[in-house]
């Protein structure tokens, strides 16, 4: 058995069959297959939210400091140190229905996670188109009587049998061409890349006759490779890990302020092409392909993360009037980048629109397919930044609004990031008024994350601890509000329950910088519907992709006036659409100039200069709104309760 | 007087002054400027052609044995191993009129020498029509109003301020687009590449506004770079050196034949590019001009030169049917070539017409000006292949014929290379029907190089020596014919005249060989003006280029019926005209584009495959041909000695 190169991992509770090679790492491969289970520590073990507990197999785990030996005992490791050395049955601690289930909402994790991949790879099947080519080229002989170069012959016959004239023959490929022409008598197969115009690879005609490449997403916190067989669209396989710029800084404001130092730049360029590389190297040891068979990379990534693959420096990303060198890159060789193992790849980057508005959600928008929508869809990859975008097949319209740290913990007295100790959930009791709430790891809380704080804004507007303007009511007799010198404090979690030294609260000052991060993601939903005079009752669809949102629940979002109240139904979470939609770039050339098209067609709003967004944005300073009748299910809500 | 960087060089006989750097060599200052002295040693000192008269000045050579403790008295040195540390006056003493000067040619050595250098830096003065240029871009600044990316707002620049639109900004050059033109308040030059669509540098409003080149002829013997201020087409300086390749193989098939061994290739990229680097580098030094100011290089030479440098393999060039890997090689960027100090410049190289009629040749149908010629010209570029192009602004043929080793001192009992103890002049007494003979180095003769055996064999055809078959005339008297056991031999120096230990003579096998060799060259022309349907008195200039043709002496190849029996005022000793070519290609872009159309326009004829060239051929193994109608000179020569 132990000989084995690939075993099954069963992943419960979703019920999903993976293969994985002997030995891999269990977060990775978890990851690999687009189910992003929660971690935020960089893969040292040390976050404790890759809980998972092992039902069967053999599958081991590194000695940490988080397991305790009660878990331990009951079969919980950490992904991210675990091991897979059989087939094995593992079922994801970390709730992941409560992570993405929401309520009314009718697709599955399972759906969701695998919606936009299996539709890519279903459209590819049906229609391929691509622009990296495989085609098999006879070159004429030459003669003492038809004596022109190998050069002029190989592209007269490229241009006759593949059609692509003048084609691009890079020097290392020329340098090999007289060796396989005649070894080969003169029959050869060529992997042409159209968009460029150049041979990508070539191989005599007992060759394998192969063409991959790899689709990639830089995120601020994950990077994920799929390796593609460009000859008929196939997903071969994928990997991912942490962006190992991580230990530089955990958002991009720290990056690009660590990329200003010294090496800093030089650094983070090399750590993440670093992790390309030996993401990538991983793939094609495993699927026994060459390095030169790889003919290109689509990347995608927000402006910065771009900035930083490519070695130019996103300064001026972070300072006003916030200006990115390039919104698209030129395509350029592989080793440009520092890709310096894929010596016959060209680096496609998909375009973005602004400083905060990038090639990610380009890829994102490509990936729902925007410009095939009639009706008016709004896109939103909710992180620390919201990013908004707003249209159909025949008008995008596009903002970044700055959500603030808040959700990510900043900004507020027990804020936490959505680590270990983090309370993600919560309930208030009606009658007593006390939170009931889940921590992330199961211990006892030290602090509130975002979904928690959403979760805590909208029960206790519904509960009535506050009011539409988000102040204390002071009179329902509350025992867990408490006054200090200062302020009212709504207790979370007394001290007894709390895994810190003190009570976990939530204060005025607190509530105000809440109200603030979620009215400027309503009011840039607004302002972009205002500038083309639609109402939110005219949007026929939300897509949910990335970050926060993922952990989202969104009845309340919908309760304290974050997101649009419209029917549940209609909210899509699609998790990595920056991957598929670098995925779709890759192997299809309608779906490549469809992505050029989506960058150019997106006009960007930008906010801090907007006034309506302002007057909206005063306006999203109460629950759920100035005006109740925009959210009529919390009005329901509000007078049945 | 020491401290001085410059001095002044005067060279006798020919009477020309020359500004040269402190401790510069001396032999590298004389081909820089044009003045190929005769050497063929690699630089090493060994060959002893390069002997020049120092007359005033300090002039310090290095130890050697070539140089007798006589010759050291008066003042001999090797121009190869001396450094110039004053005002100087030197005097070649290998005789540089004998080397160029022809009975009846109107044009000195000197004007011959300048002629095309001169006149095309004259032309372009006259219309400079720059495709590298050097341009003031004023950019937008951003604002949050209009906060497109820095790439963006360049480009639009370019476009309406340059007239280039998408211009490419390679990316070392976007990585130091942000800070530049903040730096310089959004305000600055801009090298362009109108060719390739790309940046080729840029510099800050108070920068040097620069912009340099270089055009590089890579010769088999010799490596000449012009350094070429590209903001009017001057000629900065120039630089010179021996092919370092030599060490590897004297000639192209050497060259080849040791490109197919292990690191062979790569060695001989190597040694060129190496040597290309290090001129260029000294010529930037004295000039102070940094590595990337330098926008591009054009280089000309011929296909196994070009392939060589490229890094891809010559091997088919020798092996039948003749073919090159590519005629034109795509531009690319120098550190592609092995160029790695010219990070902002990409090289160009002037495109070939097949196996064994190259750049070169094309370069020097540029700097003839071909394309404007109404009447037929023949250019001829001689070495161990004889390289022919006949033709006009109209048409043009050409084709390559292998002269074969005997004009190199192969083939022949008694030949040697041109080189020190080589006969390299002949006249024979009309009454003894003794040989006079001049000796390379000018001691006693050890063998008789190319130019001497076309003057030996025109002698004796005109002395009476041998008849029109090439056999010797056995019935008068010669006192110098010598008949072996097996064949007849004319003695060109007796033992006692000779520096080695026996005659030096000729045979009829050796002659048989020499008729060859001339044959081929004549009959090529034949054939290409047959293929047209012309005949030699339609030929209206003949351009001789390179090579042996600096050495010979038309009369005699007239008489021997190799070169065309046209009045000699039609014909022009033009030295480097691949150089010249290059030169032309960077500063011009109606240049550039006349280069690429007289590689297209030349039609190639294979003469190995030629019936009309076989004919012709056998036609030309009588002195001085067949029908001596066709060189009527010869003929009154005959009829008047």
């Amino acid at each position: 058995m132990n000989n084995r190169q690939h075993y099954t991992l069963k992943v419960l509770p979703l019920n999903i069959e993976l293969r994985v090679s002997s030995g891999s790492n269990l977060w990775q491969s978890l990851i690999a297959n687009n189910i992003d289970i929660q971690s935020s520590c960089g893969g040292t073990g040390t976050c404790g939210r890759c809980r998972v507990k092992v039902l069967k197999g053999d599958v081991a785990c590194r000695d940490n400091k988080i397991i305790s030996r009660e878990e331990n005992g009951s079969g919980i490791v950490l992904a991210c140190l675990s091991t897979i050395s059989s087939d094995s049955e593992i079922s994801i601690v970390a709730r992941p229905e409560k992570r993405i289930k929401i309520e009314g909402d009718k697709f599955s994790y399972r759906k969701n996670a695998f919606y936009t991949e299996a539709s890519a790879v279903e459209l590819i099947k049906k229609r391929f188109d691509p622009w990296l080519l495989r085609k098999k080229i006879i070159v004429e002989k030459p003669s003492l009587f038809y004596s022109t170069s190998d050069l002029f012959r190989f592209r007269k016959a490229v241009k006759e049998q593949a059609g692509i004239s003048n084609i691009i023959v890079p020097l290392n490929i020329l340098k090999k061409l007289p060796g396989i022409l005649r070894e080969n008598s003169w029959e050869v197969w060529v992997s042409a890349d159209k968009l460029s115009k150049r041979v990508a690879g070539i191989q005599g005609k007992k060759g394998r006759e192969r063409i991959f490449g790899f689709a990639v997403d830089i995120g601020t916190t994950t990077v994920v490779v799929y390796l593609v067989d460009l000859s008929d669209g196939r997903i071969v396989s994928s990997g991912a890990d942490y962006n190992p710029q991580i230990k530089y800084g955990e958002d991009i404001i720290n990056r690009i302020v660590y990329s200003l130092k010294d090496e800093g730049l030089k650094n983070l360029q090399k750590v993440i092409t670093g992790k390309i590389n030996e993401i990538a190297s991983n793939l094609l040891r495993e699927a026994k392909i060459e390095n030169n068979e790889i003919a290109a990379l689509t990347v995608s990534g927000n402006p910065t993360m771009i900035h930083l693959f490519m070695g130019v420096s996103p300064r001026f990303i972070r300072e006003e009037p916030y200006i990115t060198v390039a919104n698209h890159f030129d395509y350029l060789r592989a080793a440009e980048t520092g890709l310096c193992s894929f010596e016959n790849a060209y680096v496609y980057t998909t375009g973005g629109i602004a400083s905060y508005l990038g090639g990610d959600i380009t890829s994102g928008l490509l990936a729902i397919n925007i410009l095939k929508k009639k009706k008016t869809s709004l896109f939103i990859d909710l992180g620390t930044n919201g990013e908004l975008v707003v249209g159909n097949k025949d008008w995008l319209i596009g903002c970044s609004c700055s959500a603030g740290p808040a959700f990510e913990g900043g900004g507020v007295a027990c804020g936490v990031r959505a680590e270990v100790g983090a309370i993600e959930k919560v309930t208030i009791d009606s009658d007593t008024l006390r939170c009931n709430f889940d921590v992330i790891g199961g211990s006892k809380p030290v602090g509130i994350c975002g979904s928690g704080l959403i979760d805590l804004l909208g029960e206790m507007y519904l509960k009535g601890v506050i009011d539409r303007k988000g102040k204390f009511n002071k009179d329902i007799g509350n025992r867990y509000l408490e006054k200090t010198d200062d302020e009212y404090r709504y207790i979370i979690a007394e001290m007894n329950r709390s895994g810190s030294e003190s009570n976990i609260y939530i204060s005025e000052i607190d509530i105000n910088n809440l109200m603030r991060a979620k009215a400027a993601v309503y009011s840039g939903i607004k302002t972009l519907l205002e500038e083309v005079d639609l109402k939110i009752t005219d949007i026929d669809s939300v897509f949910i992709a990335g970050g926060l949102g993922k952990n989202l629940n969104v009845k309340n979002a919908i309760v304290i006036g974050m997101l649009p109240d419209i029917s549940v139904e209609k909210y899509s979470f699609l998790g990595n659409t920056s991957v598929i939609g670098a995925y779709l770039s890759l192997v299809s050339e309608k779906k490549y100039r469809m992505a050029e098209k989506i960058a150019d067609k997106v006009t960007y709003v930008e906010l801090s200069v907007n006034m309506k967004f302002m007057d909206r944005y005063i306006a999203g300073l109460f629950l759920p709104y100035t005006d109740l009748k925009e959210f009529p299910t919390v009005e329901k809500l509000l007078f049945t309760d």
